[in-house]
């Protein structure tokens, strides 16, 4: 195992200029951390990967005083959530947004001093202009805030009224989802199956469907119903206040700046650049092998790798059949654009039948410009086109996708990460089709403990923020306390 | 220092039973804890009250490796939150309520598991009758829920809003109350003031009051405006989601169970039954000296005691004497009642010329009756009358102000706390008069560090939820994280 040649850079992450059209593959960021040095013949509990689950598992439980090797495929912590330096801006490459109404990140950010100085995305202040396109592009229009919400919240409404309640009767308990099954079994349908149920004009429906495809960056109808009521029942049934949730503020020194804090209390060690290959559990242990061939041996393991990976390790005994067959919904990119133009907070939303789906304002730039970011629909785009070959055909598409004629964007950088191309996530911030809550889903998240020694945790199949930075804490706090409990009952006191 | 008698049953709390006109005086309770039979000469940190505050405090001190001493003057966990068994019933004696939009204790219920089979207040749920009075008793009212907040909404929107965005400017980050001090100072007056300022009938204005009040049981005039805006604007700015935060969801195992899951990760030692008297920092240490003569000696001190009390401790050197001026305005008190006769869910609230200011369904109770709780008003009841001596005349004033005849109750049994009397609480949780967050409560909330020893913590100035078990966690989090980094920096690694 050799550390990696340069501790601030990391070789992910692509930024493409435009004016030189050159490419720079591998940015700066804070995220890259030096592996130990030496290891331990045997581990109460080895955590496979370093993303928001899986260091706080690690830190819980070496705090705990139980003996952890936290192994990372990647060359930085942070998972599908990590902050690049880029000029004089960072950027949030994957997961981004944060709120106090989401309890297991607030606690965090709370313990770590970081809630001072939190930034806003303008275009999701609720201040700016916001402006959606009409099916096939035939035109944008463009709407002031307090428009759009007196047309979009009424509709929004009747989209969630499946039951004269406003939808809360399906997850009374939103952090139970599992537990009101016999009442939302009939409504894990497709966005697009909804919206027809509801009598409302064609036009309103073109304008509804964008805001409720951004969460999925998929088509209606691939996009979960109950996967929107989920996150609109743990936002209090308010959807401006889901929408501030999902994407007005961010942390001042990025999420890597919180990784890293819960990374500094992890007292075990830790290895980088060390994909695992087999995890096998035995009646004395469980024996992980990396890539690399080293083996390392516990007594209890946290499994974090995204769902979209399972398949790749070989785990034995064998996963049960839902973790290597359910899928999420969400193989979208994020894109940030760096445009030389001052640009007024601004919102713009699309629909399926584009490329992109959403764009909005997200700070000034140095220099009298803006940042912006923007949102890809995977089997429209990404799944279709590598960026890295013809960036500016991307940027074309955002231009004549979501961007009305009022808002003037020159683009002279691209930043972003390849999600859905990375074999250590295949796809970004998990959001589910339909019938998945009643079947794949919903038998992962039943099943989190494979046998006694495995413990699988990921955001991917959250109880409460499935897919979001919330849930992976939430996961990898509640994985901490399985792992802890079932090593002190093995060995009674003996950590203490 | 000698044991409690009875480890299960507290000194405190007292149960009235109509019928046989018998007061038993102290419950019981798993709230009761031991006291540890050793202790060390010098500690790491000594933890005064163990409250949620100096629980969490305690635990993750000792969990950070530091040697830790929790004192406490009562002969049990949970201070102004605590769950008594009477019969086959739990009761709340204090805070009671919790959400999973309140992080810090969702964080905590997550991590012990406790979230499975939430309990709702059935007077909460939304589905019950609510009625109000007229003032001056004249008459009861009572409503559908829905039409209740055809009604209140409204006006309530119309209240808050003193800036044309339903109060949003004044606390933008909510979990930052001070930042904004430019934007509120001129909005820091009475619940009164600020109905007087808008434009509403005196209809509209006796039907708004009483529910602005519930939440300082004290008059208009003594309650501040900004205090509840705070709370609403944690609360996502949506009112139906705040009164769900503050008042329909309980653990089943009550809140005792929650204090008790901390308590049982606490590795320090403890002392119950053992009010301080005097608190000395020396440039050598802190010096505590007990009620019974006993000193106990450590590097640092996170102080917990309730804002009413801390005059009652001799600190060397002397509190900044805003610790010592400050009051809250909530004296008021809880008192669950328990009917012989079915009630079907019902909340019935009252205003400020009354005693007795809200009530309403909790559960059913076994053998077909129902249990209520009722809330008076502190400077109208609890000050002038010890309950203890004439429950009757409390359990009247319960009928007569608050009750509409259309809801019967038969009650056999009253049970409470009398937190305005307890010399370890003097109040019930803390809710602000005007000015005070321009003034006394502003002042508290910056000088939370009294010097380099002693950190002083409570939800009584907590920057988010003042008053409430989230608040108490909150500061009991930060006052851990700031005393764990100052032993640190005193003696690096000496820990480890």
């Amino acid at each position: 195992m050799s550390l990696p040649g340069n501790p601030t850079r990391s070789s992910e992450g692509f930024c493409y200029n435009v004016e030189n059209d050159n490419l720079v593959t591998g940015l700066q960021t804070d995220a890259v951390k030096v592996s130990s040095s030496a290891f331990r013949s045997y581990y109460d509990a080895i955590v496979i990967g370093a993303g928001f689950t899986g260091l706080v598992a690690a830190r819980d439980l070496s705090a705990a005083g139980k003996r952890v090797l936290l192994l990372e495929a990647r060359d930085r912590i942070g998972g599908r959530t990590w902050t690049a330096d880029v000029g004089d801006h960072k950027y949030e490459m994957g997961g981004t947004w944060i709120h106090w109404l989401q309890p297991h990140v607030w606690a965090e950010i709370t313990r770590y001093g970081l809630a001072t100085g939190l930034k806003v995305s303008t275009g999701m202040s609720g201040e700016g202009e916001v402006s959606y396109a009409r099916e096939g592009a035939a035109g944008f229009v463009k709407e002031r805030p307090e428009l759009s919400d007196q047309r979009l919240l009424p509709l929004m409404a009747q989209f969630l009224d499946v039951d004269g309640c406003g939808g809360r009767t399906l997850f009374p308990e939103p952090w139970l989802p599992l537990k009101s099954v016999d009442v939302w079994r009939r409504w894990d349908i497709s966005l697009q199956e909804r919206v027809e149920q509801i009598n409302i004009s064609k036009q309103d429906r073109d304008f509804l469907l964008p805001w409720l495809c951004i969460n999925t960056c998929a088509a209606a109808s691939e996009s979960s119903f109950l996967n929107l009521v989920r996150l609109y029942a743990l936002s209090g049934y308010d959807y401006n206040l889901f929408m501030e949730i999902c994407g007005k503020f961010k942390l001042k020194n990025g999420t890597t700046g919180l990784a890293s804090a819960i990374y500094s209390e992890f007292k075990g060690q830790s290895i980088f650049s060390c994909p695992v290959k087999a995890v096998k559990s035995t009646t004395s242990g469980v024996e992980i092998t990396t890539r690399a061939g080293d083996v390392f041996r516990a007594e209890q393991v946290v499994c974090t790798i995204p769902l979209h990976c399972l398949s790749d390790i070989a785990f034995s005994p064998p996963l049960p059949e839902c973790f290597i067959k359910a899928r999420h919904a969400n193989i979208g990119g994020k894109f940030h654009i760096l445009s030389s133009t001052p640009i007024a907070p601004w919102f713009g939303v699309n629909d399926e039948h584009h490329s992109v789906c959403a764009a909005f304002t997200e700070s000034p730039a140095s220099g009298g410009g803006t940042h912006l970011v923007s949102f890809a629909v995977g089997d429209k785009l990404i799944a279709q086109q590598d960026v890295r070959h013809d960036p500016m055909t991307y940027l074309r598409a955002v231009q004549r996708d979501v961007v009305p004629d009022s808002v003037h964007i020159r683009p002279v950088q691209l930043t972003w990460h390849d999600w859905a191309r990375d074999e250590f996530s295949r796809g970004t911030w998990a959001s589910y089709g339909p019938r998945q809550l009643s079947k794949g889903l919903g038998e992962l998240m039943m099943q989190t403990y494979h046998g006694h020694r495995v413990v699988m945790a990921s955001a991917d199949w959250a109880d409460g923020w499935v897919g979001y930075i919330d849930g992976a804490l939430e996961m990898g706090k509640k994985a901490a306390v399985t792992v802890n409990s079932r090593l002190d009952s093995l060995t009674p006191q003996s950590h203490i």
